[in-house]
């Protein structure tokens, strides 16, 4: 989650593409940005395919150039086994489209696995094949080689998660980087019932004051594939929300004017505002979290063993 | 944490009888309610002392007849060793008093230790100096008799807390219960830095579709002293806190009448109401939760080490 | 693994039927003792199951009367996902056929968590489909009424497993209780590769010294099935195999006197003799034992929910 | 412990060098290694240290070049707390000495957290005070630069450690290394109670078959501090004790032949062919390897923190 802070001073407090993109009132007309979306019957799954195609797209979505899979069921945090598979197997096509037939793979399941909603990417790693050892000391001889690791956060090591890996990747020299990280949303529907995978890696932008560094095909020299779940919320988000209910009810009364003396900006500007300043890093996550991030971490790395072993 | 909700529907909110005694403007007029705060000048600390006196105390805090002793420090979450040792020693001048020369002593660790902001308790049960059963076998001959459990949530056990601990209770004869929880705080300036210990034990009310037993001398049969510290705050809390500022905002524009229009409580239902329902079963807690509620964790469990070689 | 101890100075050093029933050499003819063995042929797996019928049985293999079903399968550590499905319903249909119709169940799940392979306990408990609490706030309909708890050992309680179970089986009132439990193999051949299934509970026996009660139905008032895995071998076990291999090496050499001076009781005794003290107090175990226990948790946890919606 | 193979496959089953130095018998007079042994009267402690000064030193004593400090004491993994300031101070004071004024300082905790004897380096990590992204985000001034980071073992990476290591220190460039493992000790007293210190870094030699690299400085490129403590016992040396009591005890009989026919060299080789092949991949460890561990690894981390504020 460490990275998320300087996404959303630019994009507006949401990691997914998915919701920036609602944003875009009549998105399917806007240069530069390609959207497909597919809904699966039986699946109770919905599968949105967000192709940012040029730098208008970028600068209209606030994301980089790429591809960005979103999957969505609410059935993704809960516990029937036999959705899960069929889950993994929607993962797994996408990965290995990504993928693009890489062979030597790193993941990094990034986050501090002592904070239960920021855990997604250490307990992925946990449920990994790693086969890299085992393919180089001959122990087996099918399957992609594997490696993983869960660097911490940087309150845990002092070090920037980014530089972590690249030392890591330098010095292994795989072909293709999997990042797997918890996200924010900002949608409360959204919250433990989202996949997003890109091919852009995670690029915290350019603001000022951003210290940390992006982990991109840019920055490691070899493709990065990112795969996201919403975790948490941010504070003010949430309020932004609230107050726009809130701006709706008082309308109803007779405000219709205080209604609209504020835009969108300016109501999360002020959502900001009112929230003490602390208040701004705190996260708001379900009381189950424990369960939901285990589920999901399952579906995930089921996903990237069946790749493993394909 | 599992108790907290129906305190909240009967109290507004809040675990803290510290907070509750704010609602009441000149509380040190009120019959029934005795209030003493003591601020030590060098430990950076505040303690207030509350004394529920009878039912008409009882009724206007929404708290059981007792005594509510809340220490509150900007320094309780942080890392400094010197600063613990004194909180820890004022902890247990406290616990001491309110222990009133009971020997034998089961303590129970309540919460969820996969649940970082739950795992409070859990945690002090790690760091427990556990005596009777070296007391017992003759393996240690001075010192009181300690024993302790963490029993888990609902969710993961199927059966009440409460039922669980009344068991080994009758099971196992300590003339002392000690529960130590994670708390719901209304202020979040109060978020892990205040710890608050009872004699009254842990009381959800009998409010209506309230399906969780208290942890009370009454129905445990022996005295329970309650140890907790708000580390989470409920969702609609901190939304109404904002919609509070906005009001205020918009009141300077013109819309005196609109402030005017809601009472504390309407504006509280109404904080409910513009959430979506699934929203007010998730938490706000600080990035950092971790580290925090392990320091808070240390400081507790070393006051009743301290008192169990006493 | 607590109540070991007690077992491994009465039986000597095994808490497996099977490996007990070795020490009887012309078996098939004991009075009181039946042994059937069935071979998988497809699954690479050899139950056995052995009833003891009588107190002459009871008294020559040292385990009290009933029903030791074992299920020995070299896969059982291994992480194939499809042969751990045919693990699970072999271990449910042993299960359903001790159960008896109960229809309401209380799992503990006994060990350390905090010591890798006495862990097994509780990682089945955090896998398990617990219904209780849904089924009686009618928020599920069907399925049995499944509760579970890990109580964590005396060195963690300072209070003796047993009487907190029997604590909370006299509050909640469960028709059954299954135990989990890590337990120690003499054969290091069988570590992490058996099940034990059997309806006698544990009892570790009236010797001497033995402190710690029994999980029985004598003593909890309810049916009690024990299912263990045997996840370590005692200290003084391997040496004494490793004695037995070297008196064999001398013997060849000339010492035919020396290798028959010493009986099986005398060498074991001798073993525990020439290891220094606190060395009887260790534990053999592999290195990669986090795996296994992992993955053998899962199957008992799959076995036993799948026993749950039936 | 990854690295200990190797070690002891040429050093004969230990990673202390306090206990290699005793099989130099009149040990004061050998050419190359110099031993200075202290001890402190009323902290029941002794200190030995060891420095290897050339080659023939390195061949004797199977070590490389450089000073191993050890510090022993039975109270090391009891929990008295005033005990573990002194223990702490002591370490601090060799570590001071062996760091020669370096501020850049990267912790490396090796080992697997989730196996218990391994998850020393781990656990020292998690209560280091980091401070390297505190400095140079200037939220403090003063104090070492320290990060850390705790790489897992290669069963969980697929990765060398060692090359994790690497590839971390290149890209972030400390002046100096400092890891922290569980070890294997030969003598089951000094299990848990005894901490060295080395500024050689871990060398686990060249011998066939070791694909494990170093980390040391001539692999590193910077000095390497290695802070160790025994955990785990092979199985092959527990077995090579006992049978060496037992020979003696045979000896005693009459087969003062049989005694002599076997060298230290013969008998260890004995040792490991009786015992099961997969038994050498065992290890043997206390029942309460829990506690110690955990309370060895606050001496440790305590000592670290001391240096960084210093």
């Amino acid at each position: 989650m460490e990275t998320k802070k300087a996404v959303n001073q630019i994009s507006g407090r949401t990691d997914l593409a998915v919701e920036l993109q609602e944003d875009i009132k009549d998105s399917g007309s806007v240069d530069g940005i390609r959207i497909i979306t597919k809904v699966h019957p039986n699946k109770q799954m919905k599968e949105t395919h967000i192709t940012i195609e040029n730098e208008e797209g970028e600068r209209k979505l606030g994301k980089p150039i790429g591809n960005y899979i979103t999957i969505e069921s609410d059935q993704l945090c809960e516990g029937d086994t036999s959705y899960h598979e069929e889950m993994s197997e929607t993962v797994l096509v996408h990965l290995k489209h990504l993928m693009k037939q890489k062979q030597k793979i790193l993941l990094a399941g990034l986050g501090n696995r002592k904070v239960t909603p920021d855990s997604l990417g250490p307990l992925v790693v946990e449920n990994l094949y790693i086969t890299k050892h085992l393919l180089e000391n001959h122990m087996i001889k099918e399957g992609k080689n594997m490696a993983a690791v869960a660097p911490g956060v940087m309150a845990q090591t002092g070090m920037e998660t980014s530089e972590v890996i690249k030392g890591i990747v330098n010095q292994t020299q795989p072909e293709l980087l999997i990042v797997v990280d918890a996200l924010a949303a900002r949608n409360s529907n959204r919250l433990n019932k989202t996949i997003q995978i890109s091919d852009t890696g995670i690029a915290p932008g350019s603001g000022v004051g951003n210290h940390r560094k992006a982990i991109t095909e840019e920055t490691m020299g070899i493709p990065v594939i990112a795969i996201g779940v919403p975790t948490v919320i941010a504070v003010p988000t949430i309020v932004n929300d609230a107050m726009e209910q809130l701006l709706k009810a008082l309308g109803k009364l007779d405000t219709k004017k205080v209604l609209e003396s504020f835009s969108d900006e300016e109501r999360y500007a002020l959502a900001c505002e009112v929230l003490k300043p602390h208040l701004a890093d705190m996260f708001v996550t379900p009381k189950n979290i424990d369960e939901e991030v285990k589920t999901i971490s399952y579906t995930i790395s089921e996903a990237i063993n069946r790749f493993v072993i394909s």
